[in-house]
């Protein structure tokens, strides 16, 4: 009687952040607002799934490939800024502060994970670099040890280039405390001092 | 370009317990597993969606109407269980302890919120009961302020009625440490104590 209910139910607790308990809590809630939430929602997915794929230049989502960043005349090409996920591009989007372009690995080199660089969208960036004219490569990867593992494999691979290669700098968060850093931010920030005033 | 992906992370946001952050993370997660999750998911919403209406006896959601506790022969109708919403009927289900049936208000009685007996499932209530030949409410409403509040009101609509009305027990928590309870729950389980043994 209630199987659909159960394998909606089963479905929303797949998406992250949700388990079995407030996925019953967001099918309820559904259920409640089946004209304004439940339906249009259904419909989002839908479109979404059939319209969004990945940019075959750079690894982002959109409605087409090549995708509205990489085919956008006012971003700067000469800028490259290589990012693990879309949810970080998204991030950068959010703040505009990056006028260039992007590249999304996909992912991180993982050996745990068994994640090596074939299983990255890293084989097309050399060529890509080269035909843009690409003159800065910013590597804003996580600061996590896989992401500074990636970081490390880019550099060695792409440094024949002779292009230049930053990365974001490591310090204080902005509004964080001392007092609530670990030690390996602590030390960044104060290797990476800088002239104050 | 990305109006639809906007659109959709604005309505994964409006679930309970999601918030924009959360949400942009559920999208990216549902295009990552687009035959798996994502087009899955938006069929079983759309069906949930028509399949699933209230039961005009005792407000449950189901595919039918009366619902398929209501009509089980093998459910005692001498037992209701009264409660404020569908997931707390669900819940009882899940614990196979109550073998009665059941009546969902929508809601609990609140000044606050401007919410009268009208505006909860409660008027067919006094009919339902003789009707059935109902010999025990349960009262198994939330032990919030509003929930005790309704639990008040539907003891003086359904005592002149002649049924016997209960209401689950207040105590400790079974797992509960005495440690962590608030007085009101601690005090509760003092008065309501009983032989040991």
């Amino acid at each position: 009687m209630q199987h659909n209910l159960d394998t909606l139910i089963q479905l929303i607790a797949k998406l992250p952040g949700l388990g079995p308990r407030s996925a019953r809590r967001v099918a309820l809630q559904l259920l409640k607002q089946k004209e304004q939430v439940m339906l249009p929602l259904s419909q989002a997915l839908e479109q979404v799934a059939h319209a969004i794929k990945p940019c075959e230049i750079c690894g982002n989502m959109d409605t087409m490939s090549p995708c509205g960043i990489c085919v956008d005349p006012r971003r700067d090409s000469k800028q490259l800024c290589i990012v693990e996920d879309v949810a970080d591009l998204w991030a950068f989007e959010r703040s505009y502060i990056h006028s260039g372009k992007y590249h999304v690995l996909g992912g991180v080199l993982s050996a745990m994970n068994g994640v090596g660089p074939e299983d990255l969208f890293i084989t097309s960036l050399p060529k890509r670099i080269q035909d843009e004219g690409v003159e800065e490569i910013i590597l804003a990867l996580n600061a996590t040890m896989d992401g500074q593992t990636t970081a490390h494999y880019l550099v060695d691979v792409l440094q024949p280039l002779g292009v230049t290669i930053t990365q974001l700098a490591h310090g204080i968060p902005v509004g964080g405390e001392l007092d609530y850093l670990d030690e390996g931010t602590l030390s960044m920030a104060l290797k990476s001092r800088k002239a104050a005033g």
